[in-house]
């Protein structure tokens, strides 16, 4: 059986039980059920020994009671009876548990976790956990998230795909990322991964239709060599990036308490993150936004970027930012230049980064766009438009949309400001141009479609975007 | 005469000017005419020899026909007619002019500007800018930013000055940090430091009453020499933070062609600014991050920081920031560990990241925020509450604010999510916590507390902080 005939159950299951659901309001077991009986479209089935009926649905003692067939269980029961349950769902030919439960190995219950990993390994059925808050899937509308309404918005739909050794992390990226308006396609928070390893779903998802990249929050791994051949198949299918945290001798030795992580050494992990064509990011902050470039943006044929800008200084940082990420400033050709020297003022220079000087109009970013798009010389583009000034107005975006449209080179936008700057940069992200309020930050999420280009070349072709 | 003597007209004058005001809507001289008339409390005269009446006000040809006294002027008029406006202002002993006009040495004109520099510094005014956005003080109501209205919020009153060497940079930022809330006290763009230089202004504002903090972008000062010996007067007395753009070879060019800086090594600028005891910012939101912890917390005595947390992961991230930042991980004394294994679950780990666990509770934090507070190891505190989780509420902020009443040890606090998330970390920032995203950028700005202490031990005491 392949990585995604075992894992699929989890993110498209026909039918689904909530093992340990309640009646009363508040406790674990009473939000993932409203959950699941609100977002997934097949039936959910309470089970609870000591209930009849669960928000007006008849509930069962055990899973082996339920009349019809239960792809995957969410299991909400404490520690020590998640063995027992378990064998039950082997015997109803359950192909997937979502152990939520807490008190295994991570509080020194290290025997009974042992236990739940042999009967996944044995009858089955494959568990996510334990220790977790579990998935949650925009499309099949899986949502096991636990924790009160008011105090997390679910993400909309996307083709991001996030993986978080952390709950806490996961919850928390997933909050922000909602208000952000950045789109999930899954969610997976897999706690002890007692049976279901981090490159086991990072493999999967890469694999998913609905998903176009992964994203992952890691402290370590539990074996570095299968980490390592099953994150070389994902990489070559979907992008993979990885904000692995645990990096120095204090972040390891937190991360062995926290998750009982062996961190293991840095260079290790990096060395190993190279060699598996995984995009390794700097924080929270960065993998969203390598993530959100990655999604949209047809990747770079080489490190070349032109800077367009209306601020110098946003231009000077651009250019530090660019040299730092070993990425380069293109050199424009003589024809680029020649047609850029018409349209600028005498005084202005025509270099890289390009500055179309503070009274910028929207014409002279036309010109500069159609030079960044014919000059081969020129790989990606970095656009900024500060709106502050007086010459600059919103036709600047449409130049920005059409050179987008041509999905040939990648292009993000950068400006930072109040309302009426935020609203120039909604219009850009809503048709999938990525923007930042800094340059550095801009720059470093547009390296992520340079090194992807070298893990996999066909991967625009295979998405549909232009050569 | 000292520079605060000689610059002070600049933020405090008595009466002002606008050489070159306009009746004409949309125009430079009309925008700037109008902001001073709305927020300078003293008179404001128009000059223009073509008009009799700006916005109702009488209009004068010259500044020499105005009858009052007048202590500074903005001066907007077109570059080749500066010197002669100049010579005017010195006759009428106008103390100080603010020249907005552009088109001298960054469009090749250097002779020009050559003519202006020897007038201020033979006869006087002296001159800020020239080709500059010039001054906004919140305290005295010099706002000479032309950018339109609409495209521009202003910061509320506050202590940090920020001078700013690109125009851009200083509004695109002063917008940005007016949406979040941030109060400045003097905003200065200088443009070609034609008179006027960096180090000037920053040692004059250090010791401005109204400014605790001083925060400058800059890509290159004149003189080396002059800029070591006034910045460390001005570090001797408030903080200096500086983000230097230009610090690479891309980045220096950039910067060259820009605002004609010799940005020099890296090397020497960092050395330079470690012997004058500025801080260093590594970008735009770090300075501001910075500026903020300064602004509100006391110093921290050492370097020893104690992570509190209800979520695991973003302590490790902390950790590995911690040590990154050469900062220190506070290792907790055999009290303090005592006192929180009374509250804390058994299978928790009384260490630092001290992990209160996921389902930590309002009192839990009360608990590891008062062995911050009595803990001699300890010097500063990062504390995060992620707010996703059920059992945390909005007490926990009662607990952050009743440790910092104390002023004894600095304190942020991190947390990252959507709305209910917002409304928390708002009323932490209106009683004086920073807060933050993502622990990486607390960690980083909590540094500048540290960083400061050695430079000026007394401060805390200087502003009324206890010790």
């Amino acid at each position: 059986m392949t990585f995604s005939e075992s894992l699929k159950p989890f993110f498209r299951p026909g039918s689904c039980a909530v093992i340990g659901a309640s009646r009363k309001k508040g406790k674990i077991g009473n939000t993932i059920f409203a959950n699941m009986l609100r977002s997934f479209k097949g039936p959910v089935y309470p089970v609870n020994p000591n209930a009849r009926k669960i928000l007006g649905k008849k509930t069962y003692s055990s899973v082996l009671d339920i009349p019809g067939k239960v792809d995957i269980v969410v299991i909400a029961v404490p520690a020590k009876i998640v063995p027992e349950v378990m064998r039950e769902c082997a015997e109803k030919g359950v192909k997937g548990a979502v152990v939520i439960s807490s008190g295994f190995a991570e509080t020194g219950n290290k025997a009974l976790e042992e236990e739940v990993s042999k009967i996944a390994r044995t009858t089955g059925p494959r568990v996510i956990g334990v220790n977790c808050l579990g998935i949650l899937d925009t499309h099949s509308g899986i949502d096991m998230l636990f924790m009160p309404e008011e105090k997390i918005e679910r993400p909309k739909k996307g083709d991001i795909a996030f993986i978080s050794q952390s709950g806490a992390v996961g919850s928390t990226v997933l909050d922000m990322i909602a208000e952000q308006g950045v789109g999930i396609s899954s969610f997976v928070s897999y706690g002890n991964a007692t049976d279901v390893q981090d490159y086991e779903l990072a493999e999967y998802l890469a694999a998913d239709p609905k998903t176009r990249v992964v994203c992952a929050y890691m402290e370590g791994t539990k074996n570095g060599k299968l980490f390592l051949e099953h994150m070389k198949k994902a990489t070559r299918i979907n992008p993979v990036i990885v904000l692995k945290a645990g990096k120095t001798s204090a972040g390891s030795k937190a991360a062995a308490s926290h998750t009982a992580s062996m961190a293991g050494s840095d260079r290790v992990y990096d060395a190993a993150f190279k060699e598996a064509g995984i995009i390794r990011a700097g924080d929270l902050q960065e993998l969203f936004d390598m993530a959100r470039v990655l999604s949209k943006q047809p990747l770079a044929k080489g490190n070349r970027v032109l800077v367009i800008t209306n601020g110098g200084g946003f231009g000077v940082l651009s250019a530090d930012e660019v040299e730092e990420q070993n990425l380069e400033l293109a050199e424009l050709s003589t024809k680029s230049k020649k047609k850029l020297l018409k349209i600028l003022p005498a005084y202005a220079n025509v270099s890289n980064p390009l500055d179309l000087v503070g009274d910028a109009d929207p014409a002279r970013y036309r010109a500069a766009l159609e030079v960044a798009l014919e000059d081969d010389n020129v790989d990606a583009v970095l656009c900024i438009g500060l709106f502050q000034t007086v010459s600059i107005n919103p036709k600047v975006m449409d130049h920005v949309l059409w050179f987008n449209k041509h999905k040939k080179k990648p292009i993000v936008f950068c400006a930072a400001g109040s309302e009426y700057t935020s609203k120039q940069l909604q219009k850009l992200e809503a048709k999938g141009v990525p923007t930042f309020t800094f340059p550095e930050q801009a720059v470093k999420a547009l390296k992520a479609v340079v090194e992807y280009k070298k893990t996999n070349p066909a991967f625009d072709k295979l998405r549909g975007f232009k050569k």
